[in-house]
């Protein structure tokens, strides 16, 4: 496309590296920014850059934070027995939407995948092995992706902890609420009539 | 949503203000940036920052220009006797991708419509009539969207111009290509027939 100023070409290639985003829609948001007042690029590009520049992880469990101990490991309401492991920081915000957990987190940053070259020394596996040694520690959750990646992983994990009094659990798999059985693939719904729960 | 840090709350506020961006996606661009090398998104900040700041609007057409003068007011290649008016400088760039036009252009910045508050004056009217009285000018051609303020927007400019040396005429409107004739709206199937073209 030819847009007849070098400002545009640059600010649309840039947007368009965006993931989903087109040139068509990378131009179309460029557009929009020069018809608002100045200020609000400014307020966008300056959220954008102190972001990158001044992210932290925590220290603990590798989260994103503000500080270099995110809230969820400095809060004193969270319960500290329990360790939920997940795979990058949006399993961690989509489980806290949920505010069905109290524990605490750790963020892997990922899984084993051979084929990806991701191999466990990748992956913050270390800090948790030391984590579970704390004496507060009870349970591990897996909250990992229901694919072979994830089921190595957590193999993986469960083989390394070995103490005993830890409980090692995984988050339920079986039918999504709202889905319809005759559409649910047959693993699934394989697995989810050998682990059936209790009827309240 | 609870994003448990600030920096991230601040940027997904700031990307979900741009159209048809919600929350979700605001999150998702936000996360891709902070897997990426920080010049990346350093590179896209300077990008959006330097267009806001430094961009400008071509004196003679108000086309989006580095200079105080666009690259098609600029060009001698351009045919001096032909000026599109257009409403906004998307149009300019859709008709310079079809490679059919070789005039100049004449950003409007708008149609005129009651409803929405905007008076002929709001617009860059009278930089084009200035113009049309210019000696070389032999066309005026109305590129506007095919509603009633884009009409009356026409209709008020032609009548503005009065010189009946100046040639003044409206892109065609018909089925365009590859539609189907069963499909088009009435009104544009009927006007197709009234302004039929010979068959080449």
């Amino acid at each position: 496309m030819n847009f007849s100023s070098t400002l545009i070409e640059n600010a649309v290639r840039e947007v368009s590296k965006l993931p989903g985003i087109g040139n068509k829609t990378a131009l179309r948001l460029v557009l929009h920014l020069l018809k608002q007042e100045e200020q609000n690029t400014l307020m966008l590009t300056e959220a954008l850059r102190k972001l990158r520049q001044e992210i932290q992880y925590c220290q603990k469990c590798h989260f994103i934070a503000d500080k270099n101990i995110c809230s969820i490991c400095a809060s004193k309401q969270r319960d500290q027995q329990t360790i939920c492991v997940v795979e990058n920081s949006q399993d961690v915000m989509a489980i806290e939407n949920t505010a069905q957990y109290k524990g605490l987190y750790h963020v892997l940053g990922g899984v084993i995948s051979p084929m990806e070259g991701i191999n466990p020394s990748d992956l913050n596996i270390d800090t948790l092995i030391e984590r579970v040694h704390q004496p507060d520690v009870k349970e591990l959750i897996f909250a990992l992706s229901p694919t072979m990646e994830g089921d190595t992983t957590a193999f993986y994990i469960s083989k390394k902890v070995q103490i005993p009094e830890i409980k090692i659990t995984s988050i339920a798999r079986g039918i999504p609420v709202g889905s319809e059985i005759e559409y649910t693939d047959e693993i699934t719904l394989g697995r989810s009539i050998l682990f059936r729960t209790p009827q309240n």
